[in-house]
């Protein structure tokens, strides 16, 4: 097992009704902004929820922010941060919703001489001070309510790109799954996907007999198969969404990367593909990932075959064959989850491939994947098997 | 799922070297007392490792903490850390080492006008302040390292008693598994019976539908059952002391037990063959559980069903045979790590049994289990099934 530092200070409150904690977590004394998304927390009650658990705290709004949270959007909520004073923020939505808070409170704080867009140019490295912040789940997908991390696209340039750093851990994080009871199944089959994708990025990359990390991980993914069907199938169902939030939590909080190699080449491949043609993310990395693992599978083979083994339960016959088929199974159940697979399902064709190519390339994305071995050829190979 | 409300903020440094990484985890300023055991530390470099870290912090030492650390004990490390105003305290050993450092932590601060015996008498719930402090893990085994329990024991009364208090959670937990290479097999055997225990205290209980705990606490185990044995017949090799190293930590930890229903009557009787017979506390565990889980098949019936395919692949077939099956492998594993599963094995006989119920009936373990329904009369059942 690699070494690791594994830290996760977010407080989970986790089930029906606790949004009404809010009013113990938050600090009485504090200038709250409520930031959110397009409003659909208006419709299915969580905003009356929040306002209610917070009657009596000075609370300020900023709606509006976008899925693939823009810097443009976001640093009009700094300036109001920094005119009103507020001293806590609380992001009430999905993974959009809560990256783009995190970008708020470390830029908010920055230092004054420079554009804030400068924490995504240094990945974060440079942040020294961040506000203290929490978060309302209301999608499960990205995790983002448990890490540190961030994803941020500049509308300008259509650059997407991300962040890292322990001062933006959500201070708490509120997961009710009944708030997903409102979900357009579309947004709930992106979710499973989504998650299960995150897992695939550490899991199936080099052995490192971390054994509790990949039993989690594998775990992770048999929810998934087992649940996400039944999200769609029975979309009430409170413990089938309770299980998809919490894997998408448990997905990316760092335990199943602690002490294990990482790949995350399917996301960066996929984040351009979203800044250029604006698929959905877990649309993208739906697309990428089964042709990553073909392309790949000589790197990964002692994974694939773990992985074809334990989630999908091939376990004997010709090997290449069983990891083909474990990448097939993959794809039909991303298909299953209302998710397609390939990039001509989006309109897209080998004319668009050019101006991916060249983005991954001015973002310096040339070295990809756990073996940094994924070069501009290999990633053109991927999507040319994509499409 | 069960709501649940899941905070660990540790900060874990995990892997060979990281004592190391002491000097950057512990505040300059600080004046810090170390407290260990019995000195081993000192023969298997661990102490040297730790000195060469902080040796231009100011650095007390307090040795001699027993194995299940006594009151008596700790209240001199209390007295000392008042004398010379420590305000960092560092824990460098395994379990027992861990739980004084927290009862130090917090009894250097209690109320002026009490005993600190009241913290245990309360259950740590009285606990207004703590002084920060950090572990150095010597020998996996009670999770301690990264939850805020504790378990101390008061020689004069021979009370075993335990609280837990989110102010003690250590601020980092350095897990460098080379440090277990010089353990006494005991105590490897120890140690690994006390993590399977563990996860069985949370995991075989009721039926929770919560699915992902559920995979983790079967991934530990099935950990516990491959990497177990290699530890006795490999006692170097460093993988294996990594998974059981991080096994005891996510054992415990708190993410198996988030929203899952927990029982704890096997450490409760355990505590007390403890207490009164000096048994080590995996024999304790080691004797109990077994009977338990016979006694109250009936109630655990689902998930015994589940344990018996999952993690003993007993699929087929009967289900009480298959029940029974699966918990006659799991007395022949913990006998396979050396630790013996029936009173008589530790010379007690019925004669013994008296004064454990009456110790339960004075320490008020009258309503056991996850069900609460673990009476004296079904404690006398389980102790006469495990003579």
């Amino acid at each position: 097992m690699n070494n690791f530092d594994y830290y996760n200070p977010t407080q989970v409150l986790f089930g029906k009704g606790q949004i009404a904690a809010l009013s113990k977590v938050i600090p009485r004394q504090a200038k709250v902004l409520m930031l959110y998304g397009g409003g659909s927390i208006k419709k299915n009650g969580v905003y009356d929820q929040v306002k209610t658990a917070l009657s009596d705290i000075s609370l300020l709004e900023f709606g509006g922010i976008e899925a693939n949270p823009t810097y443009e959007t976001l640093m009009q909520a700094v300036a109001l941060v920094k005119a009103e004073k507020v001293d806590f923020l609380l992001a009430v939505g999905g993974g959009s919703v809560i990256d783009g808070t995190k970008f708020v409170a470390a830029a908010a704080v920055f230092d004054e001489g420079q554009d804030p867009w400068q924490i995504l140019e240094k990945w974060g490295g440079n942040i020294q001070a961040a506000l203290p912040f929490g978060c309302v789940l209301t999608l499960s997908a990205t995790g983002s309510e448990t890490n540190a991390a961030a994803v941020i696209t500049r509308a300008e340039t259509k650059a997407k790109r991300s962040f890292m750093n322990r001062l933006v851990f959500p201070k708490f994080a509120i997961l009710d799954p009944t708030t997903s009871f409102s979900l357009p199944l579309r947004q709930v089959g992106n979710g499973v996907v989504d998650t299960f994708v995150h897992v695939v990025e550490q899991y199936l990359t080099l052995p490192t007999q971390a054994k509790v990390q990949e039993r989690l991980a594998e775990g992770v993914l048999l929810t998934l198969l087992e649940e996400g069907p039944r999200a769609l199938s029975e979309p009430d169902d409170y413990d089938v969404r309770a299980n998809l939030m919490w894997a998408a939590s448990c997905a990316l909080n760092g335990q199943i990367g602690a002490g294990m190699v990482q790949d995350w080449a399917t996301h960066m491949i996929g984040h351009e593909l979203t800044a250029l043609y604006g698929l959905d993310h877990a649309q993208t990395l739906a697309v990428v990932l089964p042709s990553m693992l073909r392309v790949r599978a000589k790197q990964k083979r002692e994974m694939l075959l773990q992985y074809a083994s334990r989630v999908w339960q091939l376990e004997s016959g010709d090997e290449d064959e069983r990891i083909e088929l474990a990448i097939t199974k993959t794809e039909v159940f991303f298909e299953n989850m209302g998710v397609k697979t390939h990039l001509g399902d989006y309109g897209l064709n080998e004319q668009h491939m050019g101006a991916v190519l060249q983005a991954l390339e001015e973002h310096k994305m040339t070295a990809l994947g756990e073996t940094r071995d994924v070069t501009l050829a290999i990633s053109r190979q991927i999507l040319e098997m994509a499409l």
